[in-house]
């Protein structure tokens, strides 16, 4: 089914993908809108003269009260959306309210609740493990029997564009001094790196005490994102309670939310996961997704993630999540963790691809490690649609700018 | 200077203290009030009757409108009602608004945004390092470099009162099997636990990607916090990436947030650091408060922590937390990490207190490790007032249900 919207027919948005996100125009208050093709269908006014009766979550300037209201109200919304871009009939009440991409700018799309984030790649953990503990096993003994996470910072998630100011923090100099005695010090990080994620958007909350419903029943959709890591930063400090200040400085999302159902078709099983996990992590729809990947630095692509390659699923995260009883907020976020194929040129992050920083990579004709100052980063994503072609995701993109 | 309220004298809530929460009372809508002896003072109508210029942040469900004024309204609204308390011209405006404790319900005094948990205690950090790693160095390298931290679950903090559910979680039996290949299973953790800790509540945002201001600047008072755990879940899950669901599931605040302001008397200098701290970490206000704190199972004093004790002041964890550009927003909360001081019945938490469980103590005449259902655990703390007496902070309490 392809819409009547100029350019929406092939471009990866047509009327089989709609994702969701909030836009500002003319100095507006930001609104909602869906995308088609090259434009922004404006959906309140639309909504309100249909007489939609959840046309009010529609009206708000994120998505959170839209994404509160479950599966059955998404999936009729979604309904109603298709019918306005793909039947003749709606075009001339649907025309008016359609705005050029170029004439909106895009916010970011939901108010955070809680943000956590997932380590899910067997290969980018890996990878990871042999880096820093080559003398170890690369896994740690728990991984394969849990989902492994921990909390970011949602204050610091940012959308698709804002820049990235280099963070500074504490280093460690590792070739010099007693490694007994290591003598930190403060500066910009000289490791600064990307990870390519995908993140899931939680809409329905669910109660304290008890654990959460299957995914389908909270879970909305999905946005790219881009965990920012300061390596050095993070080897220091990361022992023994986690990533803190190597992570919190930005993380980045796409401005458009992929419904799940835009991605019925991209349905694939996981790789095989041994052991077996335990019950509470035999759940529903632990499916993986066919998403390919692509890691854009400063307009060349240098790797492709597949999606497909990750070990644990969403739905196994979220069961994860909330099996102690924690309850979900509307506007809490997930991230699947970098996803890295078993190849160098699926790596998701600069510490994988470059090793360490000991076998730079090439791009843009010269020998490269981690980011510096001016790079723009770019993740990119398309997956089969389910009208036989391919959507596209919303892509992330973020400049580096110098420490102040 | 005393309060005209009845009881106010010497109750640890006098004119010298004045800590905000927010209250229902007869099925209403939540507000605002300051506690001042048993009573709650209904702050919005007697803003709104002497036109307050600022009545209107006064009128708010939670105390974040309020906090992000800054600390010069913070101080203009602390005399308003320090005038309001303590002179009899006032008394016929203020009682009618004023309400016995026993007839309102107390809730969560903020909309909590970002929650972060510090490790600050030396004697804290030095017995959990023992304990887990007796082979080891006690302390991690970066201990005394940095005030190690971790973000928790925002959307699980809950107020004082609320009753928490003990966690399910992957537990490792870990004197049966073999230790290089465990055997997760799942169930209720058999070491659940509390952390006797102080919250730091932020009222006025940063900008992303440049350092906050100084600690007064930003930081508006502070709560008891209970830091639930769940040791055996934290055990096993918490390599590489830190403690998730065995903290994740509830973190328990007193209803009364107390402006530091009134603990302006009990400031004292930290203990000492030795590294000197690097000059990010060497900040204005860089001192602890003699805020003696007690730990209760079920109505008896188990352990007395000392939070002048501490090795990090609350400065330099704010400092620390925005060095890499991270933003501060309206609500934020931070908590210091288990208060523990060098004596056995100075120590903040069961696992340390039972040595990890081996070395019981006596609680209710009878041998304990860790948190049986039933139990009520309370956190109270007294600190010297600024007219001479002692301070009492709202108190934080919990009982422990059984898994369901």
């Amino acid at each position: 089914m392809t819409s009547w919207v100029e350019g929406a027919a092939g471009s990866g948005f047509d009327a089989d993908h709609l994702p969701y996100g909030v836009f500002a125009h003319d100095e507006e208050a930001p609104r909602i809108g869906v995308r088609i093709g090259d434009f922004v269908l404006d959906l309140s006014p639309v909504a309100a003269a249909h007489m939609l009766d959840v046309h009010h979550v529609l009206e708000e300037q994120s998505l959170n009260a839209f994404l509160a209201e479950g599966p059955a109200v998404w999936a009729s919304v979604r309904r109603w959306v298709t019918e306005l871009v793909t039947e003749q009939a709606e075009r001339h009440v649907v025309e008016p309210h359609l705005l050029p991409l170029s004439e909106v700018t895009l916010g970011l799309p939901i108010e955070v609740a809680d943000y956590v984030d997932f380590y899910a790649s067997e290969h980018h953990a890996t990878n990871v493990g042999r880096i820093f503990r080559p003398d170890g096993d690369a896994l740690t003994p728990n991984w394969k029997h849990l989902p492994i996470g921990y909390h970011g910072r949602s204050g610091t998630v940012v959308v698709s564009g804002t820049d990235v100011v280099r963070p500074s923090g504490q280093r460690v100099a590792t070739k010099t001094g007693d490694p007994g005695h290591p003598r930190p010090d403060f500066g910009p990080s000289r490791r600064l790196d990307l990870e390519a994620e995908l993140g899931y958007v939680v809409g329905v909350p669910s109660t304290l005490g008890a654990p959460a419903g299957a995914f389908r029943e909270h879970v909305f959709g999905v946005t790219l994102l881009n965990d920012w890591s300061a390596r050095d930063v993070q080897a220091w400090e990361y022992v023994p309670l986690g990533p803190f200040l190597g992570k919190s400085f930005a993380t980045s999302v796409s401005p458009w939310v992929t419904p799940l159902e835009a991605l019925a078709a991209a349905e694939v099983p996981l790789p095989g996961q041994d052991p077996e996990p335990l019950p509470y992590l035999q759940v529903a729809d632990s499916h993986g997704y066919a998403i390919d990947v692509e890691l854009v630095l400063n307009d060349e692509v240098v790797t492709r993630p597949p999606y497909a390659a990750m070990y644990w699923s969403p739905a196994q995260m979220l069961a994860h999540l909330t099996a102690n009883g924690a309850s979900l907020r509307t506007g809490d976020l997930y991230g699947s963790g970098t996803i890295s194929g078993p190849e160098r040129e699926q790596r998701g992050c600069f510490l994988e691809l470059s090793w360490g920083g000991r076998e730079p990579f090439t791009a843009g004709g010269r020998e490269r490690t981690f980011l510096e100052d001016g790079d723009v980063v770019t993740l990119r994503a398309s997956a089969p649609g389910t009208a036989g072609g391919r959507i596209t995701l919303g892509e992330v993109t973020g400049r580096i700018l110098p420490a102040p």
